[in-house]
């Protein structure tokens, strides 16, 4: 038997309407729940004791309880999961050719906390709530059951995992070391599972890739935040006439060079260490057909709300100077903290202070790998708008 | 010398910001411009005097004057038209393979209030504001020029003409009657550009038909907005086993059946003429694969909001009942009326109220050659989610 916790009088209500998460002041809490370890699984019930289901518990956070699954009592074994990750399994593959994907997307797969990128037969995962975390032996378990990977890297470096109050770090579950491979796009990637960036690539512009891609055949392309080259040696590879990627970090220009070779594109793409803004700043008086400008959050927490969106006010100002006329800017952010209307009103002032003018062809956020809890709209963190200027 | 229309002290910023309309109070309004013939060309001025640039002014709606370019006094004729027609041409043509696409959509192509739909050598055009309808004649000789187009169709019946004080009609302004064809994402289609809803056919859902056509593969459709049929018969060509479609035109669903043949996937579809509400309640239990609602507008005005979210809980709890479990929802709205947030709260209820539980794939607007000025972000009228059901 899970313990019980019981919600405050009619707090049980947006549960019961299909949100998943209860916030510290809305379960009664004791001093014996305060001393359930981290992470527990446990029984929600409602003011009346009416049991509404089962639930992972962390009397830390704000978020004090995760729903799981409206049976209560529910042992959460390997079976379990198994069950909820071959359904996520079964939207990917109804949703992409090939084994390159987002494979779990937390809350919104009904697995709180758990995020899995899948790069054919190699995973990274990142177990982003208490509850989860205690679920490491049963998870690799399942996965392996599932998909019979060969590598698996826990990417516990989480910021999210301080807030649930869990030790952070990088390792290989099972599996070596060295690059991964993934295809997206039509391109080939290598990327490094154990040093790269977040979960080592970033699946969630890929369908903006492809638009910018195919809005890039026979162009010259400008890409200042290019890790390791997604949006250029894409468009490369579609097409694009010329391709130049800047980014601060050496590693990830020279595992770009790599890419562009390794898709026969070298002869098309150059790459430039440097600094997003001093770069821009260079470059102006150039004229490129298309700009991709994919940074960083600039927002990193609510404190730093104003200072980001003046920094994404000055990229789309310095950008737009660099889009010939007629050619496309494309400006994304990827900060939780930056409410879409802010930024998009950022960018539009960024133009105006250029002196541009143009038109939105396209507003995204994440790709369909990335699915939103139809509860936590809030939590599609990534905004882009793909500009024609004139 | 176009008459000069003057802004009343600062209210020049936000124009000069890139915004391109002026409201009645921020005009110096005077008896001699408000007998201005609604349409006329007027130079805008700042309080000092200074000029900002040529405008079409209207003394009578809301929106006194829609901005077009920063010369003075510039002469606005069939070679000006042309080439804001061209721009906008070459951006379809960059995004499409094919001619079928929304040609000019108004203020974010920089043509104040004329919508433009082209189906190969056939144009459909709304002249929206009393200036574009002053240049009816520049406007049918510059698309000639531009085009050669066999035939013309003025679909000016819109609410938006009524707005601006105009006249509502629909006439050939060149070529005969008869149906139309288009092509989209693989299927043929016909539509009467004479007698049909609005353009004759709603290019805006292009890109969410194909997401949701390739998730059909195999599988059973329902569309119960079917209109012409545009969603279920693309999902037929795309290899859906079996699609219901459903309106309450009787001559839509014969239209229907006969692009079904025209496309050699009768067998494979069926056509119901009835009210959506009552379909979705009549086929209570029984399970689709995929559940299109692509509705009319439910709020048509201000004061309908309230009555027109309700409908759009209503439908999604009736449709979402008729999603197999791991089954697809689609869900649109073309309200202006109504803001996105209020439509995804609606949606979120009518599934909790049909015990349904499960994840938004896409949230998405209309397609590219619907652009959206960058200051006019709220005339992005269409919202939709792709869901996935548990």
């Amino acid at each position: 038997m899970h313990p019980t916790v019981t919600l405050a009088a009619g707090r049980d209500n947006r549960l019961r309407g299909g949100h998943p998460w209860v916030y510290g002041n809305e379960a009664q809490m004791s001093p014996a729940l305060k001393d359930l370890p981290p992470g527990s699984l446990v029984t929600l019930a409602d003011a009346r004791g009416g049991k509404i289901g089962t639930a992972f518990f962390n009397p830390k956070p704000l978020i004090v309880a995760r729903f799981l699954d409206a049976r209560p009592n529910l042992a959460i074994d390997a079976g379990f999961l198994r069950e909820r990750l071959a359904a996520a399994l079964a939207l990917r593959e109804r949703l992409f050719a090939q084994p390159y994907y987002r494979l779990v997307h937390a809350e919104a797969d009904r697995l709180p906390g758990l995020v899995i990128d899948r790069f054919g037969d190699a995973l990274t995962v990142q177990l982003n709530s208490a509850g989860m975390d205690r679920l490491e032996a049963p998870l690799l378990e399942a996965l392996s059951d599932l998909l019979k990977p060969s590598r698996i890297v826990l990417r516990n470096d989480s910021h999210a995992r301080i807030t649930e109050g869990l030790k952070t770090g990088i390792r290989a579950a099972l599996g070596g070391e060295g690059p991964i491979e993934l295809m997206e796009n039509g391109a080939r990637f290598r990327c490094d599972p154990l040093g790269g960036q977040k979960t080592g690539w970033f699946y969630d512009q890929r369908d903006n890739r492809a638009f910018v891609a195919a809005l890039a055949k026979g162009k010259r392309l400008i890409d200042v935040y290019a890790y390791i080259g997604g949006f250029g040696i894409e468009a490369a590879v579609a097409g694009a006439a010329e391709v130049t990627l800047v980014d601060r970090s050496r590693p990830a220009m020279e595992l770009a060079a790599e890419t562009a070779a390794l898709n026969g594109v070298a002869g098309k793409v150059s790459t430039i260490v440097g600094d997003a803004f001093e770069v821009l700043e260079q470059r102006a008086g150039e004229r490129f057909d298309v700009v991709v400008c994919d940074p960083p959050a600039f927002v990193k927490s609510k404190k730093d709300l104003a200072t980001g969106l003046r920094a994404y006010q000055k990229m789309a100002r310095l950008a737009a100077s660099l889009v010939a006329p007629g050619g496309i800017l494309f400006v994304a952010s990827c900060s939780h903290n930056a409410p879409e209307e802010e930024f998009a009103k950022q960018i539009g002032i960024g133009l105006a202070k250029a002196g541009r003018g143009g038109r939105i062809l396209r507003q995204a956020g994440a790709g369909p790998d990335h699915p939103v809890h139809p509860f936590l709209r809030e939590s599609a963190y990534l905004k882009s708008m793909t500009l024609q200027l004139d």
